[in-house]
This record gives C-alpha cells, structure tokens and sequence, in this order.
C-alpha cells in the first residue's frame, strides 16, 4: 500500500515523564485519528526523553523522510523545556524572544509578570509561524514541514485544530470493519491471506481483543481505492460466513 | 543523569493498527512503569508499520544501542504477523516451526486443528528462547537482548511478568512529587531551574495537567541516589511553600 505520491507524517513526543511511565501518553492516538481522517498517512511514531542530543537527531532524521513531522511537549516555562532551542538547533538557525509571542503570552499575563522563566515561551527559532494557543496562550509553531505543538492534551487538541486546515490532504483512507467475533483467527488465516494477496492495493488486518468470554477478532480491511475495499469486504464477509457455517 | 553503566531499553510497537488510530496503545505505558520498577531506564520507544524492511530497520537500530529490546505486536496466525521473520532477518539466522513451540500450541489445538496458519506462530528465529503465553499458548521468544512480545495487553502483560526475573536491574529509580497545585510555573520556573542546575545528579521535571479549575501543577524529582533525591526535595517543598505564602 506504499502509494510515492501519499502524504505521509511522523509524530515525535519529547519528554522524561512519557519513558518513566508516569504520564500515559495520549496525543498518539489522538493525532494517529486526525491524519487517517485527513488522509495523512502516519507511518512512525518515537518518544525520546529530555536530552538535547537526541531530540535534535529524531527531529532531523523523521523530518527529512516524511511529509510532516508533528513534536509533542517541551515548550513550557521550566528548565526540562526544551524543545524549542532543539528544533532551531536541528534546523541550524537562531532562537529568540519573539514580539509575536510575547505579545501573546500579554493576553494571559500581565508585563510585570513576564519574567524570564516565562519569556522562555515566547522563544521561537528565526523563520517559524506561531501556532495560536486558544488555551493558556503560550503557543507553538511551525517551521519547515514541523509542527511543535504542546504536550497537555486539551493544548494539543486546540493546536491541531489550528494547523488543520494548512495541511495538504491525501486521498482518504477507507476502512470496513467485519466482525469475526469468536471465530478463530487460526480458521480464517489462510484464506484471508490469499485474499490479501490477489488485492495488493488494500491492506488487510486481523486484530484480536480479549473479552470476557474469550477472543473476539476484527478483520480491518483499508485502503484509498473506495471499489477495491468494497470488493474485498464482501470477499471478507463471505469467507466470515461460510466458516462460521 | 545519564550513567554508562545503567541498564537501558527500548520498545518496538509493531502494527498498522496503531499508527491508523483504530488501536490505542496500552502496552507502552505498561512497560514504561515495568521498567521504571526495575531500575531499567527505558530510553526510546518506536512504533512501525507492518512493513518489513522496516521493523528489520528499527529492530537492528534499538537492539545495538539499548541493553533490552522490547517488541509487541505482529505474533499472531495472519498474513500481517511478520515480525518472528523480521526479527530472524534482523539477526541473519533462520526461521522455522519450533518443536518447542508446537507443543505450546497442542495444549490449546487438537493436533487436526494446527494448520498452516496456526504453525505460523510456531515459527522461531534459530536460538530463541520461547516467552511462555499462559492465555492463547502461542509463544513469544527471546533472542540475543531483543524480547518479542504478543500485542494483547493482558498476553504482553503476562509475557513481561514471565521475563521480568530474568532481567538485569538497575539502581532503582526513586521518584518524589512535589505538588504545585495553581501555582504557576512561571513563577517557580527560574528558581526550580537553579535547583536542578545545582545537583545534576536528580532529575526535576515540571508538570502541568489541566483540571476542571485550570491548571494544576507537579514538579517531580527523580534519581538513583535516594539521599540526593531527598534534599532536593525538601528544597523544592520550601520553594513551593515559599512562593505559595
């Protein structure tokens, strides 16, 4: 299904508290169902921790082999922030205060206020656009084909919403679902292969999930040829039938 | 606080079902505390598509520079369940039904029930050792430092309990939660950054989640060095006390 002219994107998320297990990420799956939606193909996702070195080597490396890279947290106030001077530094240009920025850390806080720790977010690399924070103001931004938005969820959500609407879009993704329930994946696994394979232009999978009375199994049939997932589903739902007999 | 002698690890989550949205990852955060427990300092994680020469990629990339490679998804009966092949291809050794493994299934199947697509998860890369799967038999193994694990939260689960006393531990990592409650960081930021900066032996992170009255705040100390991890706190307990007057 490895289509040369799709849009395709990475998530990067940046921060100790993700690799400590004691955040539970939850922006992975949030920005995995906006690019399906958008048909944005989301082919790699990393968490790496606060270390400078290593943010810098993931932003370069996952921005230079897919359309969009898309960073998670590390543009707060505090010193384990530092995903901004990261990004500047992948991209080889400087970092600053920004008028911009600091005139939108203004709304939320009063000058007086805007002490360094704060000003800390209004530092953006030389030639990004700011993404607007409807939330608590401090925003992030874009540069090249990466987006640095915030780590808090409600933040991210807002932000992705922002961005939305200046991404370049790729033919949709459409997905049927057929419910295999209990039947066993082991039953159907050779005949959905062969289906598979006489239609390399959809991707078909099996995913089991336990339930109380034992497995259930899914076949997820995707693909951006609206026909083709048509045809393959009822082949799916035929073979679901006659082995469940 | 980084330590060349600390035991590190990564997690491969292997699956198109993820990275679509369709499937919310719960297996990352599981082996995050797990690790965290252990004194296993988790380092990286990746997630991948059902795509070979990928999952052969990130495989030989994550085992050379952790000490433990952790793997779920991919082991199950199906045409998309590559990764017992990847892996055997990561490592340049051959694949085929284990006698061992087998066995494990034929406590489950009746022996006219093991067909193709059941021995599939029978294969085993040349030298593993198999992961024992008290729910659904079908085994996950070990090979080299890299541990390959089924994508089902309650088998991976019971998978990582099997291998947990063969791991090597290290120092364990403690960790101390200063609550900020409405404090704002930016008026902690400058004085908390002094503290880290003045015992770099801990680890101070930030952070902010939101509630349904705004912002609540967790300033979070951790270290292997329990004493150190205990000054520091109480340095940012004062901190926190004053600035909360």
């Amino acid at each position: 299904m490895n289509d040369p002219a799709a849009i395709t994107a990475a998530i990067l998320v940046i921060g100790d508290e993700i690799l400590s297990g004691r955040t539970k990420d939850k922006n992975i799956g949030t920005i995995a169902e906006y690019c399906t939606a958008l048909g944005i193909d989301l082919k790699e996702v990393r968490i790496v921790p606060d270390e400078a070195d290593r943010i810098v080597a993931a932003v370069n490396a996952l921005r230079a082999a897919y359309t969009y890279l898309f960073t998670t947290g590390g543009i707060g106030p505090t010193h384990d922030d530092i995903t901004a001077d990261c990004v500047a530094s992948a991209f080889g240009v400087s970092i600053d205060v920004d008028p911009r920025a600091r005139a939108m850390l203004l709304e939320r806080h009063k000058p007086e206020d805007l002490n360094e720790a704060r000003l800390r977010m209004a530092r953006i690399p030389a030639g990004a656009d700011l993404i607007a924070n409807p939330i608590s103001k401090a925003p992030g931004f874009r540069i090249g084909n990466v987006f640095v938005m915030a780590g808090v969820p409600a933040i991210m959500q807002a932000m992705l919403d922002a961005i939305g609407p200046t991404l370049a879009t790729g033919a949709k993704i459409v997905s049927e679902t057929i419910e295999a329930g209990t039947l066993p994946e082991g039953t159907y696994a050779g005949r959905l292969a062969e289906i598979a394979k006489a239609h390399e232009a959809v991707s078909i999978g099996s995913y089991p999930s336990m339930t109380q009375n034992g497995f259930a199994n899914r076949i997820v049939v995707r693909g951006k040829d609206l026909e083709a997932v048509a045809r393959v589903r009822l082949e799916v739902e035929a073979l679901v039938a006659d082995l469940k007999g």
